[in-house]
């Protein structure tokens, strides 16, 4: 069984993957999100797994936008720790370092730490266990990488430095992604939609009534603009209730009233 | 009058200055977003411009982020016609470009057309207008920027090809910040506020309640995380009525009740 994610090998997709199938599953690096999307939908790889959400950063949209543009399902959710390490070729001591590489969100999460270094540039990559990859490539004494502890091991690094985030609630949140609907663990309790408002009065109120008179939670609601008409939004929402149960069925019938373009995305259970 | 903008001359934020001053101030152009707040808030500047939404891609949420952090107020909102131009080092033909520099949004945004030039390679740079002084800086007769017809102007580049974006419905939305609340045009009929949930059920709804029940229209939300409480939001709002009538401040005392940490943004006339 086959799980794609976006990077390289150690990369914090793949420990996601990891966490979740138990080591189970052969976890295949490929470069951009969207080639997640499109290794499922070929059925390259039997799941795919992509980050949604950072509890300090916020929505990755690139991969709300995803959802919307592939048929895929969204079968299971994963909540990870976020944990930076500095990681330096074999030999190199702290005092030695002049450029620290990371991707730029992970250079941002560690900047108190990087700012406690003298004389350090901070430089952008393109991602965190490429960045590994990258430093370890050159094998500059003078170079160092932020990223995973796992990042250290895939390409002989050492952990120089361990949890160097500033910010220790760090996570990120996952989608585990499938062709079809699947049941791949647990009691789903989690259901992913998308919609458009009607222009009628009131139009995102009267959307999320529906939930309310139903007693459904609402966790989090996210907004994309729709391209080619300005100021209108798809509304992402997560609901606390299966897609199977007779009370979301009657809610997202209800919905469809007052919605346009109501898309179900998946049930799964929580992470 | 002096009106802070990010990036560098001919930037689209100094166009929306200009648009909506009518050139009767001297724009500033800063390094950061950080740095428009800076200058209002320490009141080297009168006013700042930023970016806050484009309706292809979306929020700007780093500005989000910094109007919850700075003591700032929106006193106007800007909507700019977004057009991308080609531009070169007089002399050069289309023939001869290799490679083309711009944000990553602009390289984005003009992807169809950068695909119609043969074996051109696209390199990202900090910002649109700094591309162009880039560009021409180098004077390279194989390199082109992507950036405003503005930016032409500022550093003596030649427009190659104008209006190169994919999408024409493509508009950049901007706040103007000053330091005081003041009405700087027109009739306010808009305020933006942000503000926390309540650990109560159905929290948000109960929110967007007041105003339905005000009869007073929800444009746009945004959530953004709260760092340090994981998967907890912060919700920003724009309501299509004026923070002095009645109807608002009655409306704004009943969010109170059912929201936490409410902070009203500003009240400007709609762009």
């Amino acid at each position: 069984m086959k799980v794609a994610f976006q990077g390289a090998k150690g990369a914090y997709s793949e420990l996601a993957a990891t966490q979740y199938f138990a080591k189970r599953v052969e976890a295949l690096p490929v470069p951009e999100f969207a080639d997640v999307f499109r290794a499922v939908a070929k059925g390259k790889c039997e799941f795919g797994v992509v980050p949604v959400e950072n509890s300090l950063t916020g929505s990755i949209h690139q991969n709300f936008d995803l959802l919307l543009k592939h048929k895929l399902w969204i079968c299971g959710e994963i909540k990870l720790r976020i944990s930076h390490s500095l990681l330096v070729p074999q030999g190199t001591t702290l005092a030695k370092i002049k450029r620290v590489y990371s991707h730029p969100q992970a250079l941002m999460q560690c900047h108190r730490y990087l700012k406690s270094l003298s004389r350090v540039e901070a430089i952008p990559y393109f991602d965190t266990a490429g960045s590994a990859r990258y430093v370890a490539a050159m094998g500059a004494p003078d170079c160092a990488a932020i990223a995973s502890r796992s990042a250290a091991l895939h390409y002989d690094l050492k952990i120089l430095k361990a949890g160097i985030e500033d910010n220790k609630e760090n996570f990120t949140r996952f989608f585990v992604l499938s062709k079809q609907p699947k049941r791949s663990k647990g009691n789903t309790d989690k259901t992913s939609i998308v919609f458009a408002l009607r222009d009628i009065p009131g139009a995102l109120y009267r959307c999320l009534e529906v939930f309310s008179k139903a007693e459904i939670q609402i966790f989090k609601i996210e907004s994309r603009p729709i391209p080619g008409r300005p100021w209108e939004y798809m509304f992402y929402v997560d609901i606390g209730e299966d897609i199977s149960k007779a009370k979301t069925q009657k809610a997202l019938e209800c919905l469809k009233k007052v919605s346009t373009r109501l898309k179900v995305l998946g049930s799964y259970m929580q992470g």
